[in-house]
């Protein structure tokens, strides 16, 4: 999933002390989502919805999305709900749920990082692996 | 679900280029729902939530909303996550989670567009059908 | 969860009708949670998210969290999703999933106010029990 596709910072809150971590700042995005890791990878569809960063302390981005699987073997929609805290070397957010051929789905989305690009607007590669039962 | 109920877009991102399909925008709703179609229709109770903009190229809401059941045979509520694409002409979402008459429930909420005035600011009122499973 | 802890609130919407109780209005939160409702009570970890308030008659806060458990006997994150009405003295919230303890965890949340400070910006403990099932 590459962050540089679509994405939208909202207006930052009223507040006049520092917040290095952007606290409060709600990003929504549409990214494209390939088989691999590479831009260069076959497109699968894309992811579309939105994070919260809602740590004083550390990066962290409260995820809401949808995950758009529109080619390839398996198509449908996958919904995806939980925390990406940067420090987790791997991060386990929660699939609610889904259409197609994930009708029914419940499970761990497990997100690790590939790579970032810090230069603002920081542009990253997020992997995720996904452990599904029906 | 009529929309034009009560219903608030949250300020626009900050941003200089076009954005045709509001991208980045929240809208909060509280919005009647009703057994049929019209207005007039018996009332089962509220819809509250919000939903995000999440596409540059086309009409696209990710819904997230409780619906407040108040009236009827079922009372209870049903937390439900999911995307609306304009262009579907069936959006299935996710039901999560409920109480009362739907406590434990899991499923798919299917929803269709009934009709829209596009006249600024849009009203519509969609259809829901459930397929729940506990 | 105190809500004293770490909280923002982001910009109104524009709108220039009266708005008593916050419609539109999405709070962030970074709240400790605590084994009792008192703040020297142990500590287990915190809860991070936002709420959406969505009522014009009553207060109604739409919560999205995480609850991140890392002390005590059973760690692990919890994904939390549904609504707070003020006025109902328990409030059943769906959980979602999680990780470590509350692996693949769904349930209910049963959240009420154990008290709450009105001095704006109010602050306010909430009490929170958990029935979950795997």
């Amino acid at each position: 999933m590459k962050n540089h596709f679509n994405s939208i910072y909202s207006l930052p809150p009223n507040i006049s002390f520092p917040n290095p971590f952007a606290f409060g700042v709600r990003n929504t995005f549409e990214d494209p989502i390939t088989e691999g890791p590479s831009n260069s990878s076959m497109s699968l569809g894309k992811a579309q919805g939105f994070y919260v960063l809602d740590s004083f302390t550390e990066f962290t981005l409260f995820h809401l999305f949808t995950a758009n699987i529109t080619e390839g073997e398996h198509k449908g929609i996958i919904n995806i709900f939980g925390q990406v805290r940067e420090v987790d070397p791997v991060r386990y957010l929660t699939v609610v749920g889904g259409t197609g051929a994930f009708l029914g789905a419940r499970g761990l989305a497990s997100c690790t990082l590939v790579d970032i690009d810090h230069t603002p607007p920081a542009k990253w590669t997020l992997s995720f692996d996904l452990d599904l039962y029906y």
